[in-house]
């Protein structure tokens, strides 16, 4: 059981299917956790209330009383309206101008704080992660989409208005390749895990005596964003090709952040990660040999996160402390 | 004679050739102005010292004691290491780790500040220029190069690391243009004067028919950047094509520093905004299209610069003000 005696802060991350809520302690350990379904398709207040309710009897089931509870921090996916603490709009929760930080405190009778979850999972990684202690990190996340988060002398950066830290949505490739947003060839289309699975299937096809078969059985519907690596591993020029590509965007688009941020530290995110150090030594390569006046000025190193599956909750909680420092 | 009772600052704005300098009020309006040779063959503690002893001339001869002086800004090419006051490196000039504020300092026994040129560029335009008033400014300036500053909540943000706000170096177009930085296809390498000159030199030439060879007196070597523009607006297929290019690319850097940053405004600076609104226009239009988010979440609007030949010292100024806030 946990010392009674400190603060604890709540971290709502919430996603499209499921609601992970966490109590963590001034060192960012989580000390209980648990999940709800989403249940998005209702009304936002129902799935709001049910956040509250349930992130409440957490407090309550482990022992500690509201009083003990520091805050509220919640991260979401969307554009968010950090300061006022709404959604402005969220394509995964289908939410639109959601008042939720007032929403929760209903519930949650303390400070409630409100962002991005990419946001949320950029400062988790500083606060307690592979980039802790760093004043200046900038975050990719590479997943469905490519997710983006700055931290600027320790706290998040949002941009001057809702819609800013858009990482995913910068110039990138030539192919022509049309974004969820809108755009054209976003670092989104070349670097998210959905790109990559998407780039296997195709130039698979065209190798038919690739080991990508093997690993997927022969079902390109089975294909995921770690065998094109695998295939790599074992020699297959197929898989090589898949790799080499995709390092050599997502390696342009970190050269970008660096040029613009000149961070301490850039984290990437997301299951591509699990790569390790097989996709962190050449994008340090192409960044050393890219990055502008690299012999002169200072080369941020790119690392994996840390946080993991608990990313959400740990960036959210976050934002309590960050915002009272 | 300037009101004696109110006190002023200082703005070098040092340059390749020339070092202008000039006094300012607390409304940044020059009360007067001088201009030296930069003499850069020399050793630095020469030029540092004319710098130093024209300015000290300066207050005097108009009247003013160095108590009725808050302090010094100073504006430089390159990599500047701005809370050491250093230069680590300067192309323009050929210096390389200098300890400029600390050099000035000797002559000017106030405080003095040191930052990039682009970036005191960027504040004057804040602090008395296109975007007077609003907090968070990208400013990007289209001359031999495209040099970049951002202003976040009122002041410049120069990176985690001297060496960050390189706008020019983020990836634009696909041609494999080399970079003077090393890198291929960087913004500056489509975006900045000298590319719309050398592309016009080279469009031109298969266009013998083209408005562009009467504008330059059909001498190559004669032709600016303002003469695609001057062709395109008398309909010449030639300057209609260049003109569109550069547009372009400028408008796709402009997007990314938009979906990055969510500024209050975006100000482009150097000899090619005198198009003003043909300019404008066009890239604003291109925003509205291609911002993320860009129906739900604000679109910042793109300007021209209003400082002109005096942004450098109203710049450079503007950085001692601003530190003491």
């Amino acid at each position: 059981m946990a010392d009674k005696e400190k603060k604890v802060t709540i971290g709502l991350d919430l996603g499209g299917t499921a609601v992970k809520i966490g109590i963590v302690d001034e060192a960012y350990e989580l000390l209980a956790q648990t999940s709800i379904p989403t249940g998005a398709e209702r009304p936002y207040e129902q799935v709001i209330a049910d956040m509250g309710m349930a992130a409440a009897a957490l407090l309550q089931e482990n022992g500690w009383r509201m009083e003990d509870c520091l805050g509220v921090g919640a991260g979401c996916p969307g554009t968010i309206d950090s300061k006022n603490g709404v959604v402005l709009y969220s394509n995964n929760i289908r939410w639109d101008n959601v008042p939720a930080a007032a929403g929760l405190q209903r519930y949650l009778p303390v400070p409630v704080c409100l962002d991005n979850d990419a946001n949320c999972a950029a400062l988790g990684e500083v606060t307690k992660g592979a980039a802790r202690g760093y004043r200046n990190v900038v975050f990719l996340t590479l997943g469905t989409g490519v997710g983006g988060g700055i931290v600027i002398d320790g706290r998040i950066f949002t941009g001057g208005h809702p819609g800013g830290a858009e990482l995913g949505h910068i110039r990138n490739g030539s192919e022509h390749r049309r974004c969820t947003c809108g755009r054209y060839d976003c670092l989104e289309t070349y670097a998210s895990a959905t790109a990559l699975i998407s780039d296997t299937k195709k130039l698979a096809a065209q190798y038919p005596e690739s080991v990508i078969w093997e690993l997927c059985g022969g079902e390109a519907e089975r294909i995921d964003a770690r065998m094109p690596f695998d295939a790599a591993q074992a020699g297959d020029v197929c898989g090589r090709m898949l790799v080499e590509r995709y390092i050599r965007h997502l390696a342009d688009g970190i050269t970008d952040l660096a040029n613009i941020f000149r961070p301490d530290r850039i984290v990437i995110g997301g299951g591509v990660c699990a790569q390790g150090r097989n996709l962190t030594d050449p994008l340090n390569k192409y960044l050393q040999e890219n990055c502008f006046a690299a012999s002169t000025a200072y080369v941020p190193q790119v690392i994996t996160a840390q946080n993991g599956n608990s990313a959400g909750i740990i960036g959210a909680a976050s934002l309590v402390r960050q915002g009272m420092r």
